[in-house]
């Protein structure tokens, strides 16, 4: 069906969490300059000050939301610092992102996109620190974009943004060696293998995973076709191979965590 | 006095949490085809694959929103088995959730209802995997209906949908025997013993009401009249009798899980 | 940049949590009275019952909102008993909140102030009890009241509402004594000395900073600047003197709770 052209929406994606003043001072500022924005939380429960997790969650999710859409992301350690604050606008998207690797995944996935350094202060609050660029300086940029300012008003052009290293499973002799990059709210394992990755190993009832001392045999259409009591696979709904229990936490089950690796061999 | 026609709502209620991608997403399928409604979260953290939880909390909030509105509840473990996707038009509302109880209390407080299953796949979104309706097929239909699409067009006709136990109070000799079954954050258990059965049993101020080993007598105006050093009880804000201490947790005090009985005595 | 005039907007902040029915009702019944107004949740994550916190967070956050705005704080132990509930109109703001002392910064920045009792019951729900005023008379209120309707209807003005202690910095000898306020997300300290204590003390880099029996000396621009292995200090977003670790936890390293002492020497 098609779509219509979409409202100003622009969403927030943090380490803020939900229990301080800190997210809703950043909607203050943005519906102070915008009031008709909407604005949408992907998260602000981020693991405080990791860019990794932040840059898988942003990857997981702006590709839903309408082009033109607004995406603000920041986890931010070194606010306040020299690293800059940037405004990148890509595949029909922009982002709103300190240079600290966070949008890695929009850069390896969209080679043409344009990169401005926030600079132009005109467009920031007057500062009553340096340690909250979020409701300081995104915030405002954020507001006045949406109500069509020009990107390049906002700053001179940028080159060579920071990236994180995005880790990328590795083939060895009849195997795929790849790793945990992310355990969701139940415990769901997800790793870098793709559902690329799983189709050109074999017939999917064929293949082998294994994780640690566990290993299981073939990927289940859906999470009710698992067990409960040992570790099954799916490729879910990011389009990653991930490791579950049906109705039951893996990643307590199976003591996992982050970076730990997960190997598909054809049979 | 009187009300203003209703824009349009869409509501979430889910066991997504809000650390992942999952409601950031779903939230991103909708305003993509309907940029102008207003979702709304009721919550995202009933506790995992708790389908009793989930419909408890429709149930006690989808009745303060206006008619017109969508409310969208997955609590889903079986999604991508064969259960059923739903859409229920009941009492001036809409109802999108997998067929697995959720909507019990739906069924049983509005016997008159329409019941589509979600069966053309025009309206959802081509799948990246079998794992996430709410964001492939529950967010798509929720917003092609905001718009206006007949609810006739989604699907056939579905009857028969599944229903979970609504556990009742007994009544026993002199006593009418119930249990908890919600706690809220503040600790307080509520009961399935409605405001109408408190009526019915004696003036309120010669109830005694036992849980475990504790016991109370008469029932409090507000919290304030309750004590800090025993439980007290109230008739809640959503009509169900209540146990709870002034500004303390009665589940840790009185160790009360779920399911404890409570028993209700005239005198 | 000039400000275009706001739409309207209803803030929350509560300590109901994200997990149960008490959000969700709250905003039904705003929409169902006023379906065009954008509401934001400020948090709903304050401690249960903690008055003090909520007062805080409120003014660390209603300023950032455009004029016009209606900010809805409930922290209410006392629902139902014979406190009062308020409006409050002070600076261009709306307040609604009962008389508890959780406006008392409110009060104390804006001398000038417009109080009403919310006497009105024609505004209010019909009461389903007596334990949800968030729900059953501040909403609606909040929602009448964003349609226009004029403040003295809602009730008879009120005088010498409730207000809470606000602990500022004694001046001893040769040092200014503070303590810690709010503790947030990340762990950091924040305190009641303000950059205008700060500035009164001496040059930045000549401070001393003493918190139970770890010592720090200078005041950091930016996190970035400080230790990952010692306690910094920063004036932090709010304008406050706040302790951290670089990419660290405060509290956690100092044991540190509210309450505890904070002193400031000129060298």
């Amino acid at each position: 069906m098609e779509r219509t052209p979409s409202a100003l929406i622009i969403t927030l994606l943090t380490d803020f969490g939900s229990t301080d003043y800190f997210v809703g001072s950043v909607k203050g500022v943005i519906l102070s300059i915008n009031p008709h924005v909407t604005i949408v939380d992907l998260t602000h429960e981020v693991a405080s000050f990791s860019v990794a997790e932040a840059a898988f969650l942003l990857h997981s999710t702006y590709p839903y939301f309408p082009k033109g859409s607004i995406h603000v992301a920041v986890v931010d350690p070194g606010v306040g610092s020299d690293r800059r604050p940037l405004l990148v606008h890509a595949g029909g998207f922009y982002f709103l992102a300190p240079d600290n690797g966070i949008l890695s995944y929009v850069f390896r996935d969209i080679p043409n996109y344009q990169c401005v350094e926030l600079t132009e202060t005109k467009f920031h609050l007057p500062a009553r620190g340096n340690s909250f660029h979020a409701r300081d300086v995104f915030a405002p940029v954020a507001a006045w974009l949406s109500r069509g300012t020009p990107i390049g008003q906002f700053g001179r052009g940028s080159h060579h943004p920071t990236t994180i290293p995005l880790p990328a499973p590795r083939h060895t002799d009849n195997a795929l060696e790849g790793e945990v990059i992310y355990i969701d709210r139940f415990g769901n394992l997800i790793t870098n293998i793709t559902k690329n990755d799983v189709d050109h190993c074999g017939p999917r009832d064929q293949l082998t995973i294994t994780i640690g001392d566990a290993r299981c045999r073939g990927i289940s259409r859906c999470y009710a076709d698992g067990s409960q009591d040992a570790p099954s696979t799916i490729v879910n709904s990011s389009g990653h191979l991930e490791i579950f229990f049906y109705e039951g936490n893996a990643a307590h089950h199976l003591h996992a965590k982050i970076g730990i690796y997960v190997t598909l061999t054809g049979r």
